[in-house]
């Protein structure tokens, strides 16, 4: 592979021009500058991103931590990842973590600051302590889609206020007149989706509306199609499913197909997210629509400021790592909540 | 961050000893070893990755090309193929081409041999050009899901006999008493999907039952929807539908739906791949499954042999560029096919 100073020779210029031609940098004439686009083609050259990744004190991946790239919500926002990363000229490497903090640990400490140059995480249950410790070794780290915007993480990250998404799909089935909705939470009880929930029981206590059953399940189409069937078994009566997530939401209209109930007919059900199978499930669900796209592109706007910055600021943060909050969740009505046959009003 | 000398010097060994020790290398005794890996401990010692590969000569990662990562399908390859380059020691970049020849050469020109030692590429509609050019220069590149065994492409890959996924899943429908079945095909007509629609007709020849119509569609579930409307429209007497890929087959059920046909007493349908979304979808889909985490692992390793043995043998191939053939397609029966309502003999 032909080298810089083999183009700068070609050319008759001096590497350092050849660099700043190719980086667009410095001030070099439209001439000289296309002598060296004519001999950059001419030789085949390409810069051998690695060796100036090094000689420049720095690493040409961005690494993305995802629990796991199969399930459907990340290869949405993976792709958003990349997208934005290509911009600044880094590539994306992709961890799956496999929910196991033991492999998020051995990937951060063979790729940050070598490989990586920042760190972006979404839910793929790392330990907070080994994220400080990137952190610490000068690795920027951002946290993709922390969810509660009012308790920042003590790392940097993007909030979308998920508290608000479950508060918007409440009032969505209050409003078509449901009164015994049931609610599934893709996590435990203190787990990720809790606020998702919080929100949910903030829209019924403003409208005055008890509490209906829970169930704690797993973020799948399988955790939901299990709960939403426990719910729908122990109380007959609910017109309405809430689920935190769109996979669970998936699983309950499986779950009331098998049980001979018609979706929204018989029952309303609404999830959050608006992934892609949420647009494709038959019904189409309503859903609580999550600015994915979004999202991707701050994380990567906040992971390059803090690349650019550190680690010399690491001790100067007056106030806290920095936080970028996405747009609001916004409602989008599809076709598996309607009103419920005969609203009971309490 | 620590340096392998001063690792070196902690544990009193010599530096070539940590490098031994750290890399399963050469014979170090039980005591040393401890030695070295308490220093490395102790001092916090990374080893840097870039500097290492190119010391050696070597990158530090495969890259992955696909045409878009948010394509169902390729998330659970992806994953597959990362778990498979980590027992090597690399990291896989998603490169996602979005259909584009020209994205896929700026990927190929950007990181192949810089940053990537290998290149494995999906349907992601690459120039055959830019692959051998990439090849030339040194970089392996390794195609993944060839579908004609019996072509061979001219570049290294792994083939799935594509051409009796297809015979398989129209033997299945004779076997149940189709005669009259449409097909979807998710490709042009010269497109890749080519070979799965000739096994299909194979079968129906050597049933001696007459092609149906076809239609050729996008490869989403969309595409599905839209062809299979237009076939059931104009072949009311239809008793079931051959996709040749689980997403059109997937929109295939959706159209069914719409009009009034219920899966499977008015309608079979059938796809290939086994796709997650097959095993979720209601009716959850019969299929013709392919080996996808075997193609994975066969294709790493084919490309871990490859960037053993390149450049020095390119001019060597007496026969050709290597293949490996994955295990047969085979017949998984879910819900979306059966005997038709009333058998039609020809």
């Amino acid at each position: 592979m032909p080298t810089l100073n083999e183009v700068a020779r070609h050319a008759g210029v001096t590497p350092a021009t050849v660099s700043n031609v190719l980086r667009n940098r410095g001030r070099v004439g439209a001439s000289t500058r296309q002598r060296v686009l004519d001999a950059v083609d001419a030789l085949g050259y390409r810069p051998h991103l690695a060796a100036r990744a090094l000689a420049e004190g720095r690493a040409p991946t961005l690494a993305l931590m995802v629990s796991s790239i199969a399930n459907p919500f990340y290869p949405e926002f993976a792709l958003a990842v990349e997208r934005a990363a290509r911009t600044s000229g880094h590539f994306v490497i992709i961890c799956n973590t496999n929910e196991d903090p033991l492999n998020g640990r051995a990937y951060l400490d063979q790729i940050a600051g070598t490989l990586s140059e920042g760190v972006l995480v979404t839910n793929a249950n790392l330990d907070f302590a080994d994220l400080h410790t990137t952190e610490s070794r000068g690795t920027p780290v951002v946290l993709c889609m922390w969810e509660r915007p009012n308790e920042p993480p003590g790392l940097p990250c993007v909030a979308v206020d998920f508290r608000l998404a479950g508060e918007l799909a409440g009032a969505h089935l209050l409003e078509l007149g449901h009164r015994r909705i049931g609610a599934i939470v893709g996590s435990k009880a203190s787990g990720i989706h809790a606020a998702r929930y919080e929100g949910f029981v903030d829209a019924l206590r403003a409208a005055g509306v008890r509490k209906g059953p829970i169930k704690h399940a797993a973020d799948t189409i399988h955790g939901g199609y299990t709960a939403a069937r426990a719910l729908l078994e122990a109380n007959p009566k609910l017109t309405a499913i809430y689920a935190t997530n769109d996979l669970p939401a998936l699983g309950a209209m499986h779950a009331a197909a098998d049980l001979g109930l018609n979706v929204p007919s018989d029952l309303s059900v609404i999830g959050i997210t608006d992934i892609q199978l949420a647009r494709d499930s038959r019904p189409a669900l309503t859903t609580i629509a999550v600015p994915t796209v979004e999202v991707a592109e701050l994380a990567v706007s906040l992971l390059r400021e803090l690349i650019e910055t550190a680690p010399r600021c690491e001790g100067g943060r007056a106030n806290g790592p920095p936080m970028r909050t996405a747009s609001s969740p916004r409602l989008v009505v599809r076709a598996s909540t309607a009103a419920p046959r005969k609203a009971r009003p309490e």
